[in-house]
């Protein structure tokens, strides 16, 4: 569903989009200037640039396409782009690099760009406090919540849990980011030193990519605490531990494209212009 | 688990409690001081206060309790009350009025207390918003909300949905409920002058109990609008034109024992102590 | 000012405006379509609807007129308004109704409307806050502030201190009020138990018309607090008792009109614009 | 006051201090712990630790010291502190550098930390706050509000603006900011491109040191706008246009220490402690 948004803001936005792999989808899906093409070349051959989906693949071997009746893999579709032409792509890695570089594509990861890594935020923030919301039998309003890490998911839920009414607690670690936690009107703490205070939580929120809730203070949680854990792979919580201790954990991973995928769909296609916007300025 | 919350919180308070109509609940679940009684008399003689559970009836005939082997009416139930005691009933109707009288027992409604329903509305709203997070495919962030009415629940959700970053309207009718919408921060609209303005909204709230989004409204909101209809019966939408029109509707009551059970336990515990407090103070 | 603002409204609004007693007024304060008239009964006798200043008199004799070379009573200015017509004046008083009265003209007082009292809340409050931020050495951010009442000053004052990130104790009396203290996310404290908590507060907002800062609590404030009375007559500060114990009380009446003229006379405008068009409709 | 308030928050935290230059000043001005010297070296010969009034000089010759009897140059003053000791300046410049350097004293900028300008952005913002309410006849509630530049005054003034209810638009250059922008409830602008919106404001702020408000955006603003210029030298304002044009310009330079003096010496104190914990830790 992102991905079908990203295509109709593009064509509306008046390029000129040629599709592939939506076979198993209506017509009324896309906008009525996207052209659907029957095979992968027809529609790379007239293309400047090529856009893969996000992620390209969700089993290691064939670009992701749920509603396509073929099977594809990077490499056979990459061979048809033609020298010169780009390749846009969300989250690039080895492989797809070393592709490019051997077809003489070049490569924009649309995804490695600040303003969206901010904007996706915004549905991960969202996300988190519906599932806060569903897993308690309590309000936030009114609750003890505590952030760790203060970096872009950490601001924007931060801020949307105290607009809800919780008490927020955030910590952190530079003495810069303790100063922003008071000027926005949240409690800060040192995430080194969580020990005395940890115990006072309802509900804890991590954000960052490595195990902050270790034996120690996974031990010391109120009983009943829900933990939400938003940090990628490893994440931040020593999963098995909590589970023997009975510590309810929520890890959840990519919430913007399954709690908010038409907003999602929207950062996506507006990065994606801006980036065009700015080749074309260029 | 309401009614648990509000047992213990009771017997917390130092009150002494005796419960009857449990039988399916394990030991843990209580407060150690509370009272099981094998039968409803044995409950009732030592209290000087009978407590009813909310809503205490449910199919209209017996009393409203799940985890009790034995059916029991109100007409039974209340013969064994003595005179001059106290019945604290949630939503008092003709029927206990009537007991109550005949018996000559005191009888209190502590669902009718103005604290208690301010701070109802806290679940209300948070449950409403995650229903509306639920729902729909883009965040509240950014979003356009319309809330109609600005009474107890009106308020409490806008003043969330403007925590969150939504883009907040509040429609009501009395020049100074005007004037307080826009001291708040939200657009004022008036209520009998929607239609113009009906189509920009994605998701729209209704805490207004006589029907507000009839005919003429519901074919002018924008397709793929959620809305959420909070006002007790009849409710404020034509529900079938709505279904005919294709809009999503969801009617949503008894919102704060659903998604918040603990807090909803909370809030009646405290007014029953704060009723039991006024009486021991008089 | 706030006058001159209120009449160019009324102009710029399509209604046929005459005034008298701007003399000293050069022409390029008024809107090109104010009629000025050189006497009194000239301005009267066109009018269907006589406005009198805010406050019609500041001798309590004459009408005040600070731009005028003439002295005029309400007695002789009300003998000239024929039978029948309107007169609109702000903070109505047995004076004016008994002249009003006596020669059959309908009084109608337009500032004693419920949205335009909330609407002057939102200058009182920015005015307090402005006073609050010149008197004391340190920021309002982080400093302990407690507002006496929630009433409409009680309530925009205390969202415009939360705003900018003062810690907001709101003093109120009702259980209802308690529970919206809370819902708003303040902390609630009763009115008649301060004792033990006033001594931590930085800077108090009182806005209850009789003595809640008697010499019992006044005794008990932190050194160096700063107290803002914005209760009209008596005000609420046992304001000899301060000055011997040393404390600095600023007693801040008609804020709006000092801080704020242009917003003032807009809400005035604005109001009288809305009586007069529910007289027309009517 | 803020030298004081240093003084005295550093002496309440248990260090030793020496005071020289405060000959003017009361006893009861200063913690009680706090050695009043009658000669600078003595003060200075048993410190481990200088610290330097901020700014250090005012006329660009002599220590600030307005309670002092004496004039005193750093370099007099410098020569008398025995090497390997530090000397505390905020704001140090070359003149220092190498004064420091020929006595073999390290010196240290406790100006120039990140969480000091992070916490003084507060009394910045506020001041400007202050400044605007003064300043205007309207109020900032319901009025629109421009910040130039979204750095550490601009995120704490744009989010106090909105605290009180102003209508916030921030202007600024990076896609990432934009974002940011958006992400907290403002108007996100291009400040490349404000000519078509610039006439709606009512009050400008700017925080960018360098001439954002030229000719050609001057003469596109609102009459009667209120431009409050917050940017250190050169400042962000074609002054002598803005005069030309009649446009009210209010450049505030060193808030802190003049709207809140208390709060800034506390920052300053805090700051230094902070420096001095980790040089013991170290």
């Amino acid at each position: 569903m992102r991905q079908i948004q990203v295509i109709n803001s593009l064509a509306a936005a008046g390029h000129k989009i040629s599709v592939y792999g939506f076979e198993k989808c209506g017509e009324d899906y896309f906008h009525p200037a996207v052209n659907r093409c029957c095979c992968v070349s027809a529609a790379i051959e007239v293309a400047e640039i090529v856009i893969l989906p996000l992620p390209y693949t969700t089993n290691g071997t064939n670009i992701n396409a749920p509603f396509c009746d073929e099977e594809l893999t990077p490499e056979s579709m990459i061979a048809t782009v033609q020298k010169g032409k780009q390749l846009f792509v969300g989250k690039v890695d080895e492989r797809i690099k070393k592709l490019c570089d051997a077809h003489e594509i070049r490569c924009v990861d649309y995804f490695d760009r600040e303003e969206l890594a901010v904007r996706n935020s915004i549905p991960t923030a969202e996300g988190a406090i519906a599932v806060a919301m569903k897993e308690t039998p309590f309000t936030l309003h009114g609750s003890n919540c505590l952030c760790l890490g203060f970096g872009r998911i950490g601001k924007v839920l931060a801020k949307m849990l105290h607009g809800i009414g919780a008490n927020v607690s955030v910590a952190a670690r530079k003495p810069s980011d303790m100063s922003w936690i008071n000027a926005y009107g949240y409690t800060p703490l040192h995430i080194g030193k969580l020990d005395g205070e940890i115990v006072k939580y309802d509900v804890i929120f991590n954000t960052v990519p490595h195990q902050v809730l270790d034996f120690n203070l996974l031990s010391k949680l109120k009983k009943d605490v829900l933990v939400i854990d938003l940090a990628s792979k490893p994440g931040g919580v020593a999963f098995d531990t909590a589970r023997q201790l009975g510590i309810k954990v929520n890890w959840e991973l990519s919430l913007p494209g399954r709690v908010a995928p038409a907003t999602a769909g929207k950062i996506i296609s507006d990065t994606i212009l801006s980036i065009i916007d700015s080749l074309e300025g260029g």
